[in-house]
This record gives C-alpha cells, sequence and structure tokens, in this order.
C-alpha cells in the first residue's frame, strides 16, 4: 500500500501476447496514481483469455474494498506459467493476512515474495541530495529467465519519497529503461509480464521534475543495479558479461550489435567454456543487421586487443585470451570503426544449467 | 572438376564478416562458369584480412594450374574457426593426390571431407522424367551448427545433368533455396561461409528452363531432403522439429513468426525436455514482432488442438500433450487467425549436448 497522492509511471512488455495484469496496468498507469500493488509469483495469467482479465478485476476489486481504495488505484502483476487460470480466489482468501501484516519494513519480504526461478531476493536504494534536503529512491526486482528486451525484466518496483509530476515521473523512468533493464539479456526470449513501476509519494515535500539531475543519477543507480542483479541471477549464469559497442553508425546500430553479440547461443556457450573464441564474436556482428565493415572492426577482451585491421592483433596470444575468460566478470569491447553510435550491454552464459532448469520448468 | 560448359549458380551467407571464398565465389559466380571446386574443413578462411584474400587465390590458382583451367572457373570453400590464417600451402601440397582420385563415384567421400562438426555424410538425389528423357540431379552437404537464414547450411553442392541457361539456373536456386535451406535453423546464428552452389553440366542434352515443372519439382526434394538432414544432424539434437504457421497476415510475417518459435532458447529446452509448455509458443509469438491477436491464435501438436480463443483448448489434457512430446519428430502448427500468409520452417530442440560440443570446440 501506498500512501494517498503517489504518482506512478511504468514501462511493460512489447509482447503481443502480453497477459492479462499488464492490459490492465497499462491501463490504469494513464490515470497517474497508485495506492497499492498486488503481485503473485507461479502463474502469469497469460494467454488466459476473458478468464484471465477476469481474474485481475477480482483481485483489484477486492484489494481496493479491503483498503477502502478505488479499484484503479491498484496495480497488479503475476509471473510464472503461461496458460493455466489464475486461482485468484486463493489470492482473495489471503487478502486479510496480507493487509495486517502491512509494514514500512518489509520491502525485502516483498522482493522474496515476487520470486520465480531466482535464487536470490533482489533490492536496491539510494540517497539523493537535492540542495540541502534529501530524498530516497528504493526498488526491487525479479527475474532470470525469459529476459530480453523489450523489456528485460519480469517485474520491477521503484519507489521514492521525492515529489514528482507524473509526466516527469513517466519520462525519467522511460529514458532510464533504455540504458538499464532494456539494455540487459539472459536468453533473448521476452516474456508475457514484464512490468516495472516507478511510484513517487511525495512524502519528503522535495521537489523533483525531469531535469533534477542528482534524482535522474539516483534512480540511473538504483535501476542498473536491478538490471545487473537479474543478470547474475540468469538462469544457470556462471558469468557475469558486460558488451560495450562503440564507433557504430548509430545508437541503434550499436544496440543491434550487442544484443546479436549477446544473444548468441555460440557466443554464450564459448563463454560458459571459458574459451576465447573471438571469431563467434565477428560471426555476431557478421550476421546481427546493423551496418559493419570487416576491416574496421576492433575486439578486445578487458584492456587484451584481439583483432583489428581485419585479422588477430598481431599482439594477441591465445593464452592472454584464455587466461581473461576464466574471470567471473567478463568485458568485451567492440570499436565498431564507422561513426559515434554507442551501447552497453548485459548478459551472462549459457550453461548446462540454463537447459537443466528449462527443459524441466514444469514437471 | 566439372565437364566443359558447365553453368553454375549460387547463393552464400548475408554476413557482414563473410569469409574469404564466399568473396571469391560471389566475383565469379557472375560469369557464370564452373569446372572445378576445392572445399576444406577445418579453418573457414574468415576474419583473416588480405592474407585471407591472398590464400583463396594462391589456391584457385594451384587448382587451374593443375586441372589446366582459368583460375575463374575454380570455385573455393572453406569451413571451421573463424580468424585463423589458412595454411593453403598443405592444401596445394596435396593437389596431386587430390586430382589422381578424382572419380564420377566419389561424391560421397566428397561429403565426408566437408564435414566438421557433422555427425554423418549428407547426400540426396533424384531423377526426373522431362517428355521421355531423363535429368538427374545429386547433391551434398555440410553443416550442424551456426545454422540460421540466411542461410541455413555452411555449404552445399547440387549438380545435375540438365541442360540449364545460367539465369535460369540461379533463378531456380535462389526460389527453390527460400523454402529450403533458408527455412532450417539450429541455433540462430550465422555462419560467415554459407555457400550452396548449383552446377549444371548438361551432358543429358535435356534442355531446362525455369518453367519446367518437373524439373523444379526435382531440384525442391533433393534440396529439402539435404536442409533436413542438416537439422537432423544439428548439434546436439535429439529432436527433428517442424514448425508450420499459416494465417498470418502475410508471408513474411509468417516466416517470423516461424523462426521466433524455431529459434527461442525456451521453446528449444523444454523440447529437449519432452515438456508440452505451449505456453512458451505463445510467448515466442507474441515477442517475434509480427502481428498476431492474442485471441485468434490456434496452436496444434501434430492433430492435438492444444489452444484457441486465448486460452487452452477444452478438449486438450497435459497428459495427451507430454504423450505427443516423447515422439522424436514433432510438429507444432498455428493459425494466427489473420490472414493467408504462411511458412513452414525445420528445427531442432537445445539439449546439454549442444553446450558440451560449443563451450568446447576449440579445445
Amino acid at each position: 500500500a501506498l500512501v494517498k497522492g503517489t504518482q506512478v509511471a511504468g514501462v511493460f512488455t512489447q509482447s503481443k501476447t502480453a497477459a492479462a495484469p499488464v492490459h490492465w496496468c497499462l491501463k490504469q498507469v494513464g490515470r497517474g496514481r497508485a495506492r497499492a500493488l498486488i503481485v503473485n509469483a507461479g502463474n502469469a495469467n497469460a494467454f488466459t483469455g476473458k478468464i484471465g482479465t477476469a481474474a485481475v478485476k477480482a483481485v483489484v476489486d477486492a484489494v481496493g474494498e479491503k483498503l477502502s481504495l478505488s479499484p484503479n488505484r491498484v496495480f497488479s502483476a503475476s509471473t510464472g506459467v503461461i496458460g493455466e487460470p489464475l486461482p485468484y480466489d486463493r489470492i482473495i482468501l489471503k487478502l486479510d493476512d496480507l493487509v495486517h501484516d502491512l509494514s514500512e519494513d518489509a520491502i525485502e519480504d516483498a522482493a522474496r515474495a515476487i520470486m520465480t526461478t531466482d535464487t536470490y531476493a533482489k533490492g536496491a536504494c539510494a540517497e539523493v541530495q537535492i540542495g540541502t534536503k534529501t530524498v530516497r529512491i528504493a526498488g526491487i526486482a525479479k527475474g532470470s529467465g525469459m529476459i530480453a528486451p523489450d523489456m528485460a525484466t519480469m517485474l520491477g518496483y521503484l519507489f521514492t519519497d521525492a515529489k514528482v509530476p507524473q509526466p516527469d515521473l513517466q519520462f525519467l523512468l522511460t529514458e532510464i529503461n533504455q540504458s538499464t533493464f532494456n539494455a540487459i539479456s539472459v536468453d533473448s526470449d521476452t516474456s508475457t509480464s514484464d512490468t516495472v513501476l516507478l511510484a513517487a509519494t511525495g512524502k519528503s515535500e522535495v521537489a523533483v521534475t525531469k531535469e533534477t539531475e542528482e534524482f535522474k543519477e539516483g534512480l540511473h543507480f538504483v535501476m542498473r543495479e536491478l538490471a545487473h542483479l537479474v543478470v547474475r541471477d540468469g538462469e544457470g549464469a556462471s558469468k557475469f558479461v558486460e558488451i560495450e559497442i562503440f564507433g557504430a553508425q548509430n545508437d541503434q546500430d550499436a544496440k543491434t550489435h550487442a544484443f546479436a553479440i549477446a544473444n548468441s547461443p555460440l557466443v554464450k556457450t564459448a563463454l560458459a567454456g571459458s574459451d576465447p573464441n573471438w571469431g563467434r564474436i565477428v560471426m555476431a556482428i557478421g550476421k546481427s543487421g546493423a551496418v559493419a565493415d570487416r576491416d574496421r572492426i576492433k575486439i578486445w577482451f578487458g584492456d587484451i586487443l584481439v583483432a583489428k585491421d581485419g585479422f588477430v592483433a598481431p599482439s594477441y596470444t591465445e593464452k592472454d585470451g584464455a587466461t581473461y575468460m576464466q574471470r567471473a566478470e567478463l568485458k568485451i569491447k567492440v570499436d565498431i570503426g564507422l561513426g559515434r553510435g554507442r551501447f552497453t550491454a548485459w548478459t551472462c552464459d549459457l550453461t548446462h544449467r540454463y537447459v537443466s532448469i528449462n527443459a524441466d520448468y514444469r514437471s
């Protein structure tokens, strides 16, 4: 539950088979006000037709009644298996307990409650000085599979006590989302439930707009931290990999190249095997569809120059590459050599554990 | 080696980091004549800069000299590791032996020689009646990883004794390629070396044009057989999966949906686990980018109706789905419910063995 007057902004999955609660939130977020969030894990209430829509309505109506709120101020999300009816009566039966347990300190419990294949609860926070005043930003997220733009998290909830007009709140969320939750990929698959909400209670009485740089930086920090936590907890992941592209013709091309590398099964299995197989990075750039010129590409592992001038770099040794690849945190840097476009993406490797987790998700 | 007067047509990788021999073939195929093919496995001669181009030239010059041919009639391909210089002197040293062993019956040896991670040699043939005459079509292919459009085979070589004008030959190859080699995917990664050549020797003296339906059918049969053999031998594959999309707004949308399903790691791992997780098919359609309406989609496993009207089909049982999924050959059929666009793609599952093969390819 959120204090009266809380402004809310949201970004959602682009999937054309989006889940029922996503449709509900999309409709309500336009009104700009939120007073309560209700989230369940285990069942996504996706591809559940009219029954799914009715289930969302039943849940938000019941929450509204318990808290004496308009149901239009209640935001809902569901995460889990697709295509099974949501047993919403079981949620409604629990509402008295949930209301009774509401607490200002329970954000970690909430982070834990929304987990599915996540192996740990994910949270981040920041305190931002604005003049002589302080505002706070806190967020939780869940997600470790079916993670790709847009958007790259299943669920994320961000809160601040700053006083932010709703249009500014939506602007900040949409903009920062591009370089955080929309810059990560675990498996190139996109969830039907992806939802990130940002709620501003205004309780600090500190006014913030979309021009307030300190707030923007704080929000960016919290969102990036959460995005990284999702990738680090990627299903079966053993490595955290930053992919920095620069020198592309434009930012969009840089993003296309970055995700071609981040999503390539052959790159990701090589990373899992600590194999410095830079040829597969060349392959991914070549197939991405964005502009590239073979002989202008430069590739680095961390600070090690691997390839340039259309060939392996004279200074590069396979031994240096192999040693670097043993690390748990890797950086792949590529200069496309054509312009000023840049994008940084984060991903993980593709391991036996990913196959094990997903070959057997429902059994 | 091919008889004098052989016409040739080719289709090649769309990769912007295409290998050196691809550039050579692209240049020569415009001349329309071929007399010899030389192919090596183990090294792709890709991302090898000017040294790579010189290596191709050295090889085709040497072959031309041995066979008293213009090097412009010699087509070359290389498959294997990317980014290492091709030790072309070792190929040239072997040329005397290769020329000595040339034989009309050695096509199976050739199919075997071009294998990399393939577990078996791939060949197919057809005899076509045209009026009272017979022409023959034979082909070989290799490829089992880094397989996606365009194009979906590493290397394919097709031969016919029909007499076909080169423009017609190129037309037929390009058209049939769309529904065969460009309709398969193992891992969504695109090779830098993909090459399919079709050579028509004219030895049968039977004239064929792009309108000769019998020939077209025969060629389609051979190319589809080879394409299926590549998928069946997909790295680590335990299942062969046909994905038939119809009712899309147009054929391009149907293809986009088909490959979104065929390339989804979550769909492919579910298939590996024999899990009838149809929710992931919904997810893949939703994320594909092509037009879809959740409530109009129908999904079948073989003849079993799984989902319709935005929900699971009333007649569907998880038990039926689970029993069907045990099969080694699966068919996923989807009616998008919007128009007349259709496309059929073939793929395989994503198994532990795929990870094992590719985490350790070079070591």
